[in-house]
């Protein structure tokens, strides 16, 4: 037996998410039936963690244990890609010790959210972005991103179903930049709640459009009730962007 | 009775090309069923060209003629998006005058087509780009673009089943360009034959794999016989990208 990594990007508009779900067509099914279809026997993912329906990803990392039978670990990636719908692609894999694991080595998981200004966004971008008629200057959604960096009690961010026992979340970064007609939110984190991500997104451009300041956000925070928070911004705007391992498992 | 203008932006993976085929999901067909929900009549659209099953179009030009009654110009946009589905969306509309035509109006009509190299591409660039394992660098590719500038006939590069009479054509541009990971073939001409862009693409993709001179270029060029030239791109690297008229439907 023998551990295998995968860096897997796909596009989560066909997708009830990443989680096996009885019925519906989910990230994690679609790569376990292609996986045993190439391993010639039964494999159960794990993933760095679930991505909701809807979310993309461009770097989910998630291992295996397979028989040493079968091809070399870095072979996997063109196998499986034969055998894959074009929403799902592995774009890295590579055998690692049995020390690694997709979810519980994981230091830190990088987000990205899209946001659009317009009116109409083409067929192109649409299923990737949060389409706005207006939005807030970067400097002033920045003001309101800056305060959540830190380690703090995300309570007020999370879905309220979330059953994470501790809702204490260290955020390393929370930026907004421009990048060609978007403009992007990239957030570092050792990991996060149900839907916090989307939640911070909706909720800063709450305050931004409405002459809030940096210390509505806070009060927000410290508030730790999720109704004291804005919308949550819709699941196509999102991205998991990368995920840091110490170990690095792909060259 | 007025006449209409749009500018159309769609996704070509999912659709059988642009002209009204029986049986078939056509952009024209989409189009024209949304149109005639709008405007409560039959609406027949003219567009500046057919686009093949799989093209994609960033800035198809088309127009309709429409009773005086139902929403201005500037409106339409709006209105047929939302009904039209996700995949193609209506980036202008605006009245125009009746010496407005969007296909023998057309001064000149510009093209992209995008390049890859790598093993993998991701699920958000695979729909968009004709991957390849190499590619020749930019530089060489030009060399075998630039003797296509100018007044040709073109049989060599058009499929044999192309029925128009004359098979000259003006080529204004023909250049290759970095663009992100990509690398861009830009094209504008007078109009062009079927397939045309498509065979350029693949014949130069074989001349720069082959130490082949740009004298073997001109000499494919000069045999005006198909079987001279290499194979067709795929359709999926291929955009439409505008179409110039000498007064502007759209401010």
């Amino acid at each position: 037996v023998r551990r295998i990594a995968l860096r897997v990007a796909y596009d989560g508009t066909d997708f009830a998410g990443w989680q096996v779900q009885r019925d519906e067509r989910t990230v994690q099914g679609v790569l376990e039936a292609s996986l045993s279809e190439v391993c010639k026997e039964r494999i159960n993912l794990v993933a760095s963690g679930r991505t909701d329906s809807g979310v993309h990803a461009r770097g989910q990392v998630c291992h295996f244990d397979a028989a040493d039978t079968g091809p070399p670990g870095e072979k996997f990636s063109r196998a499986l890609n034969r055998v894959l719908p074009p929403d799902v692609r592995v774009m890295d894999s590579a055998a690692v010790g049995d020390a690694f694991h997709a979810r519980y080595a994981a230091r830190m998981r990088e987000y990205r959210y899209y946001l659009l200004e317009g009116r109409c966004a083409d067929p192109f971008e649409r299923p990737y972005c949060y389409l706005r008629a207006s939005l807030p200057p970067v400097e002033l959604l920045n003001r309101f991103a800056s305060p959540l960096v830190g380690t703090h009690d995300f309570t007020s961010f999370a879905a309220e179903k979330d059953e994470n026992e501790s809702k204490h979340r260290s955020i390393a970064s929370c930026a907004f930049y421009p990048e060609g007609p978007y403009t992007v939110l990239r957030i570092l984190g050792n990991s996060f709640l149900w839907k916090m991500v989307r939640t911070i997104v909706g909720t800063i451009l709450e305050l931004g459009g409405s002459g809030a300041t940096p210390r509505d956000l806070e009060n927000i925070l410290h508030a730790r009730d999720r109704k004291a928070a804005g919308a949550t911004a819709p699941a196509r705007g999102l991205f998991l962007y990368r995920v840091y391992y110490d170990e690095k498992p792909f060259t």
